[in-house]
């Protein structure tokens, strides 16, 4: 965080049937629905979120992301950020507040992959779902589903690695985790933190901009299975898992949500401090690297959204 | 039990290289090496079980299945069952003691799938490894590997299912937990217990004798995680998993033994009593009663040794 | 189960306020009420169990345990266990069909600690609760609370443990799994199993007949912290726990109804076949035997009720 | 992280007998030995940890913390954080590098509770232990014992909460995560952190400054009862659990060194993040604040040492 960024404040995902949707990340996942606004985006948040959401809905004609947006410690850092990505180069949009349902103004940019990024430091604070800030109760006997308890990061395809990762080390304060290198010596991908989480975004190198999938987090392994019992009874399509993940050491499954959206929950994970030498899988172990357990690339790990 | 017979009391697999199936058995799946014969048979046992072993290996030409044996409760049962299986038409084949290292005599059968089944009254019992019979621990501090508890059951693929069923059940005092049935109301695959368990012998429909695999039990679902890194670590063949089977809802890993042998190591899974119902599942949901959570058959599950 | 008794088949406890426990055995165990009598009895079950119910709530003045019940396999097996009990001197009742709801005839005897006892061979069966029986999913999503999976055990204190292991064994066909041993050789604590389970019920010597605690199996160590936290959450009276049994090694918590029945819930477990040798704890570890990471008895353990 | 103080980094315990405390840490704990200097002091640490070590053992008349040390991210850092302990009032001590092994400059400060405390920059990097850092294994197949992962904070007794946590928070730059206040409002209890951790260090209102516990992370519930397992195997007193915290919800055990030092092992935990409201506990439910299941202080966790 020394640059004030904090985490990833939320994403928002197109789908092709708002109906459907909510109904696959509420009750399956086990996220809350906040709001609507007036164009029709639902809101939802994880329970231990203290934010008032961290997921948007939007009904689109395509699936994939519109944007995913990192929240920062102050409007005075988010003036200085504005200004490093403008003198990095990068196209940057101001959003005002309100255009997101009580979220304050937006920094929008564009990353050298491709993908729309938004910085923002005012969102409504509500306070972790089901259980008070005073004598906490471990957790809301109210939820159900996967019980997801925070969205985490996101995976994303696309060019010009070197750069973004750049862009987000010295305009926004990122660590490099972890890497995949080519025998040759290039990264072609990378695991982005802004705080001691294994991933706070992720990159893998793909000569268009896409969306790989939106992650959220669990307590425990047992959680993980239970996940997968539940795509189970809800027909709901699988990709991977339940599995663990070489990069990272993440226990996982991935699955889509009915519009085609890959989502991953995981628990685990390893930790990054600032001083830590990132950690470097060879690209001819890739398979490992992604899943760790089959030591092969599924077909499926290689589709992606625009 | 209501016939005598108690337990799946060993299985002699046949391995190419004894030494590598060795290092297999114990480093790796936490096996204990009790004993070595004068033909060079090696004689294992998993931790928890009180017999002197459970899983013999020979070395062969060929991989599979020699026989499985199951423990009766006394010679006098043992002498009625060899009565029973006469009568019911098997070749019976009387195997003296000390054949198999401090084993009693054995009643050797074929059943109607083509299998090799025995049944012995008395082996040594040389207790639980690692822990006394008097105040004992949780657990063997000394354990390695996937820390194995208990050999639990077989798969086998083979023809007569329905002659084998009568035959498991009407002398031998078997139930039948569940089953697998086609539109016409065939059993293709069924899965006995003798005791409580989810099963203790299973079988498939299959044009010839074969050998799917030989399975032993774990505490738990942490367990099973363990196993994977472990079978990732040591670079061991997988099949599939970690996943949960829908027949029996066993929580499951299945990986080769380096003769290529099939190997699974599970935890949890449903109790059959004898006034229970068997469960059934329609072979249009092979795929999910077989592998729960991906819900098709991967290729490998249909890869099976002589 | 060589004389054909197979398992608990029920217990009814008394209660000093039937909505209270109603709530208490519903909301935070997750039982299932299934019917209610003309007396006010609650009929109750776990959801794995395909009986109709397995506990019976009466109110009443004072708490504790009215009697424990047995399932046998058959009518003539009823029969013929009702001549033993006679044989063996026991005091037997015949209690007609339907005076427990949907139960065939019972043979209620007194054990000779004093505590009621009876046998039944038919109850109608509902199927587990929340799955069917064709194409079963892993769990039903609509479970609350510990989502206790099946009774399991009683726990009763009282005089004559010596008499009453042979009526259990020699009538019945119960085996000793562990026993707790004086110095002189005395059984001062007898756990008696008819199937594999660790325990089927258990006795620990007192001079008056008292009920200890009604046993409900958990699925994991994860669920028995989940049933801690909801302990907490409710304000339910706890004994002690999450911890471990020396004696059978479960992992468990021991907590109070709210009219002062001790129930427990429990994961894990040793397993006992008819030719293991009981397993011994000698009466100067009785700690460690009962708490096994604590090593000493809380006060409120050797708390029991009429 | 905000003003560059990282992680705690090391802490230094007095223990009576070194060789019983080293068999203790590394036979029982899993730490791993990594060095010893000419005064007889023992370098210890954790697998996951890159720094060399983070626990070092001196022999002395009695037990207890000597001083609990955080690592910051450069040396330019530490000289400021220097010059703001200086102009907080805090006495400083400057120790040369080499006074630990492998340790660069220590900047020794007294905190308003009465403990000491340092800051130091530099520290050989030996990287995780029994993997590498590239292509790395999951977790090291030679692990024993508990297999702590990290040392994680330490909770200590002292006055003077209010002064040292305005120190902790404006000079080096911690966060309240959560509290413990009475009915007039006074902070008895206070939880810092300098990452997104439950707490890095923490504070309870005492007379006197003492210690009470030194704490090491689990991966996962399972592991606090493998190491509620292996107290009780070795012998070790224990304090208390396997239980949760109500303050962080963490999954615990507090156990003894040979010397009465009380150790911690735990798991899970909330987050806190810098726009995180502080949690607050009444002190009137500080029982249930600090072991959730039981809702009351064991007697014991008031036993602090100087």
């Amino acid at each position: 965080m020394r640059k004030g960024v904090m985490r990833p404040g939320h994403v928002q995902l197109r789908v092709l049937d708002i109906d459907a949707a909510v109904k696959h990340y509420t009750e399956l996942m086990g996220l809350i629905e906040m709001d609507r606004d007036p164009q029709g985006r639902v809101y939802l948040k994880a329970w231990t979120e203290v934010d008032k959401y961290s997921l948007v809905l939007r009904a689109a004609e395509e699936p994939g992301m519109d944007f995913m947006g990192f929240k920062c410690i102050s409007e005075e850092v988010l003036d200085n950020l504005r200004a490093g990505l403008v003198a990095f180069g990068c196209e940057v949009e101001d959003i005002p507040a309100g255009d997101l349902q009580d979220c304050g103004r937006r920094v929008r940019f564009v990353a050298p992959t491709g993908h729309n990024f938004e910085l923002f430091a005012s969102k409504k604070q509500t306070g972790k779902w089901g259980v008070n800030n005073r004598n906490p109760e471990a957790w809301p006997r109210e939820l159900g589903g996967m019980r997801a308890t925070r969205f985490d990061h996101c995976l994303l395809y696309g060019p010009n690695l070197a750069e973004t990762y750049e862009l987000f080390r010295d305009v926004l304060g990122f660590d490099l985790a972890e890497q995949v290198l080519t025998p040759e010596g290039k990264r072609v991908a990378q695991f982005l933190t802004v705080s001691t989480k294994a991933h706070d975004v992720a990159f893998i190198e793909h000569p268009e901009p896409k969306f790989h999938h939106a992650s959220f987090y669990l307590d425990n392994w047992t959680d993980v299975l239970r996940a997968a019992d539940l795509i189970s009874m809800t027909d709901t399509s699988i990709d991977i898992g339940p599995t663990r993940h070489g990069l990272t050491h993440g226990q996982t499954i991935y699955f889509f949500d009915p519009s085609g959206n890959r989502n991953e929950v995981f628990a685990g994970g390893d930790y990054h401090y600032p001083d830590h030498e990132p950690v470097t899988w060879d690209a001819e172990s890739l398979g490992k690297a992604i899943f760790y357990h089959d030591r092969v690339l599924n077909e499926r790990f290689l589709t992606v959204l625009t």
